[in-house]
């Protein structure tokens, strides 16, 4: 247990980020543990996984993953934080991601939030959903319009830093829901101070109200899955990973870490994604 | 033939609208009417739903359908423009859709450019998906990538007076494609002129250009839908086309023109439909 919160601490130190950017993830990730811990197995990641670097140590990575035990609809959590040095600055990319077995067709949810520069961030944050949802507009009603997540994707859409962010991927674009909020936060007069705020006062407090909304769903009784319709879930989950790790981390992680260090990290995800 | 000549005029005389909007919709609906005339029955519509008006004469609408003959992969193009006097000003909608059967899978077409006010407009212009993107990434490629749409989406985006329209419907928002063109065009300070340039230079072309790529599409090859796929292909047409009715008819033409004329209307469209 001493060396499980070790482990995991390595994950919560988030070096490099500002100081709301950081307690946002560290509040995200608490408010995980503690509400869906019992859900939850210890983390299974080899400690080179847990954290790596480039051969210069430029580029620092870490990753945590823990799965759900048997009796619960969670899959996995994932999260991780990654600083990369790069000829035109750094990048920082922290992200806190929640799957869920194919018994559930509650959405997943996603937390990426990215610094570009000290005042450019990129934000994604969403519910997933796990059906086509024109042919199934009940699933819109129950997890989308009866869950009011539209208003706090207004409430940040009202500041004027605030801009929609289209995804150079087509396929992402379509894996998103109708409520999903992917946008850039530029704060080119504000400064720093200005971006140090907008995460404080809006991204934070949005976040973990959506996750909360989603550890209810979680917990909650959910939608039971015949057999026939969970090989379509499964089928549908398991394209969005391979996909996001297509677009993430294929061809960046070996850019970045070198591809001894990429094929070690890509199959620790790849064997908790089951792709 | 003269009388069907006489009716369709009726649709193309597009009182109210700037002159580059209105060359706008003439050019489309000549377009198809040239390319695929040889498709289309001639519009059955009754004459008084191919022109209609409120008691006052305040509100006016025209409607055009024309059905595809049976060796056609096309189901029904449907044209209107309604100007719907309000208290806050006048609004002139207009609208190009062509609907396909489901012995393609080739998406629908839809164009639609709504004038809010002199300098401000709405516009919706895409290939409407006919499967679950995400289930199919080869539909995708097809479709979307292959045909490079989304460099036209990104031209448009580049003017400063257009910005990305979020639909206050979450159900129309997953039906539009992830290359869609829904975005707003406001002119304050180029005022109406600005906007008659923005059209004749920037939305005219691009709606050609991607009606030409569908007319393709429609003429093309296309895929060979089978049994089961086809059955699923209209379940997601049919609740596509009753939420729209819901969406944008339903509720507004019995305000608009009285629950007479908009009962003759939606039935004459719900039959096109098959809804």
């Amino acid at each position: 247990m001493e060396q499980q919160q070790s482990r995991g601490s390595k994950l919560k130190e988030f070096p490099y980020l500002l100081e709301s950017h950081k307690d946002t993830m560290v509040g995200l990730i608490s408010a995980v543990e503690n509400r869906l811990g019992s859900h939850l197995l210890p983390s299974s990641v080899p400690p080179d996984v847990e954290y790596y670097q480039n051969d210069s140590g430029s580029s620092q990575g870490t990753l945590y993953i823990r799965c759900g035990i048997h009796s619960s609809p969670i899959d996995c959590i994932l999260a991780s934080w990654l600083h990369l040095e790069q000829p035109t600055g750094a990048f920082d990319i922290t992200n806190i991601a929640g799957y869920l077995k194919s018994s559930t067709d509650v959405p997943h949810f996603q937390f990426e939030l990215v610094q570009c520069s000290p005042t450019y961030f990129i934000l994604f944050l969403d519910l997933i959903p796990r059906k086509d949802i024109v042919l199934h507009p009940d699933y819109l009603k129950t997890y989308y319009e009866d869950t009011k997540i539209e208003a706090l994707r207004q409430r940040l859409d009202q500041l004027s830093e605030v801009k929609p962010y289209f995804s150079s991927s087509l396929y992402f674009r379509c894996v998103v829901s109708p409520t999903g909020i992917l946008v850039s936060i530029k704060c080119e007069d504000g400064g720093t101070e200005r971006v140090e705020e907008i995460i404080r006062e809006h991204v934070g407090p949005i976040s973990n109200e959506i996750m909360g909304i989603w550890m209810d769903m979680c917990i909650g009784k959910g939608v039971e899955v015949g057999e026939t319709e969970r090989a379509v879930l499964e089928k549908r989950d398991t394209l969005i990973k391979s996909k996001a790790i297509e677009m993430d981390l294929s061809s960046s992680m070996p850019k970045q870490f070198g591809q001894e260090v990429a094929d070690r990290v890509l199959r620790v995800i790849k064997s908790a994604f089951k792709t």
